[in-house]
């Protein structure tokens, strides 16, 4: 654990998945995983097939607890410190189409809370916007709002914090600390905060009056606020969180990084077609000092960033990822190539998004949960 | 420090009152303010002149901006554990007093998620039950219903989180650790929970969009919350919040300890004749071996718990205390002749509160501030 660190607030230093497995205790996906998922939906999304979701905790159980009908709900979030990009698209992509061909609800979870602790420029009013702003990137995804939820913590902070007073109670300084990242200079909300990220995972339980298991997809770095969950909720006879989890896509900058912070070299959804052209053309590539070079020795697809963007977000037809991959390696193909190549799907999936973006403006209030309570009129005499 | 210790969770060992204003950098109340706050009651509460509310923090402060119609309001509230004795009492007299005397609003905050964080036994369905049960009695003093709001930390948990969130950015854990007697065993909602106490010192604050200032009557154990309290708001541009400390209430068992914990020797509001003559015949008093021998060497009301309850909640008369006292130093009066008058005194105030605490529950609705928000209909689809 020299070279990197990861935290659900920090990503430093070139993530090695493998030791990331062994020090988190996740599980692999493997084939026979993978056989059990295609019975039920089935074709294999390619971030399955891609090893893009290559983790999991106990999926089997929730295939079993399926089988059985008692069907689980998803569980995903965001946390509202800026706008959109590509890299906080990629497991939603994931997360509707486990929605559509599971059928299940989803609750969305803003985390504005969170983000006004850990990020010292952020107030919580720009979180609370962001939130809102962010919401409308989720509805633009397409999920259905007659099963999608979504909400921030301080939004329904009245259910939240009676919630998450309950989970509070049973973890220690001590327990989070190391995973965390924090100490005795952190404050307060730090300390408290991954109980108000735990509730989201026994909503539906609550709610129903029911046990009903809980299936979390996110970034790998969230896990370690995951581990506490299901440490502390069967305690309160809930049952044990069960999660779904991804790489980290990369920045497009110099290094092949996985980087969870924002905007290092990241499109965001809003960018516009000259931005994104800009940003691709000059995104760090695999490719050697000159064309002539490159014809010659080939270049080099596992630190193209452009490469990285294809394979886990745009170009899910294995047959023609592996081709660029060979023509590549053999330079038969330059990078000003691959880069057209990407800048046009990037465009064509923006185009669609930004336009759902928009329209998510009129249908917000069918997904966005909020308590109403005007504070004025509470203690009016 | 050696031989007690004052949090607010835990009063150990003879209070040293001298060495506490101290420690807490308290203000003791002397004949100056007495005489300006005199200026405005035109009586003084023998509270004050027996020295029973003895040190505060910007009382002149708020007198101040008082004088030039910036009128302050009460804070002050309950940690619900168990049901009311006669020592939370103590306050809340004076309290309604100073609501009488300024005609100004009261914020009765109930500390439901405290007593849950702090107290293994009590769960938070319990504390949230005991927080209605135990406003019953706030009412029971007659507080202008107009002008008083009772509330649950987790019944406006909504207001509550939101303001807490900003509060509990500003305090790191090393802020806290010592003042509350917490480590890193300790849960992180006890850790959390200084930010919830503070809110109600902003609240009339963020409710009308203009600073008002506040002033909390309260037991001097729960000082360090407000030493933080007034080190933070200002930061968040709000006043720093006054206050106006007192004594503890004796309990009636031996040693004449000052303790904060329920029901050691104390009586409750609920108490029924029988009980509260069988646990004052119990009492400790300053009483001799006989009654001879009392008559010979005379008695000693200074470690005597029936006096003291005389001196701080029945017998507010000065002449009769003074009276009472040197009757007892002289031999010329018994333990039995005090106990009488203290069960007479307690039978005359209890059946009238009891009555009161009844009728309690029929205006309960004029006091009790809550956020409704039923979980289910908000979800549902």
């Amino acid at each position: 654990m020299e070279n990197f660190k990861v935290t659900p607030w920090e990503v430093i230093g070139d993530v090695d998945y493998s030791k990331l497995i062994k020090e988190f205790g996740i599980q692999l996906i493997d084939k026979n995983l993978l056989r059990r998922i295609k019975k039920h939906t089935r074709v294999l999304h390619p971030y399955l097939t891609h090893g893009i979701f290559f983790a999991h905790r106990d999926m089997n159980w929730i295939l079993d607890e399926y089988e059985k009908g008692n069907v689980f709900y998803l569980y995903t979030g965001r946390g509202p410190s800026g706008s959109v990009h590509l890299g906080h698209i990629m497991p939603w992509l994931f997360t509707k189409w486990l929605q559509d061909k599971f059928g299940v609800e989803l609750f969305f979870q803003m985390t504005d809370d969170e983000k006004f602790y850990f990020k010292d420029d952020i107030s919580l009013k720009k979180a609370q916007a962001l939130a809102r702003e962010n919401a409308l990137d989720v509805i633009a995804m397409g999920f259905d709002p007659k099963k999608t939820h979504i909400f921030s913590n301080t939004g329904i902070a009245k259910f939240m914090y009676n919630q998450a007073a309950l989970i509070a109670n049973r973890i220690t300084f001590s327990m989070i600390k190391a995973s965390f990242g924090l100490n005795e200079s952190s404050n307060i909300g730090k300390i408290f905060y991954t109980s108000m990220q735990a509730v989201p995972a026994i909503m539906k339980s609550v709610i129903t009056g029911n046990n009903v298991p809980c299936l979390i997809p996110h970034a790998v770095d969230q896990d370690p606020h995951f581990r506490i969950a299901r440490d502390v909720l069967p305690k309160l006879n809930y049952y044990k969180p069960a999660s779904i989890q991804c790489l980290f896509l990369p920045g497009l900058k110099q290094g092949g990084k996985m980087s969870a912070s924002e905007g290092v070299g990241a499109i965001y959804t809003t960018d516009n077609i000259a931005t994104i052209k800009k940003k691709i053309n000059r995104a760090f590539t695999g490719g050697r000092g000159s064309a002539k070079e490159q014809r010659e020795k080939g270049g080099n697809p596992e630190i193209c960033s452009v490469f990285k963007y294809l394979f886990m977000l745009f170009e899910m037809d294995n047959k023609i990822i592996s081709t660029i991959d060979e023509e590549c390696r053999k330079g038969e193909r330059l990078c000003g190539q691959c880069k057209i190549y990407l800048q046009e799907k990037i465009i064509h999936f923006l185009k669609k998004h930004q336009s759902q973006r928009e329209r998510a403006k009129e249908i917000f209030d069918q997904y966005w949960v909020e308590e109403q309570n005007d504070v004025k009129l509470l203690f009016k005499k």
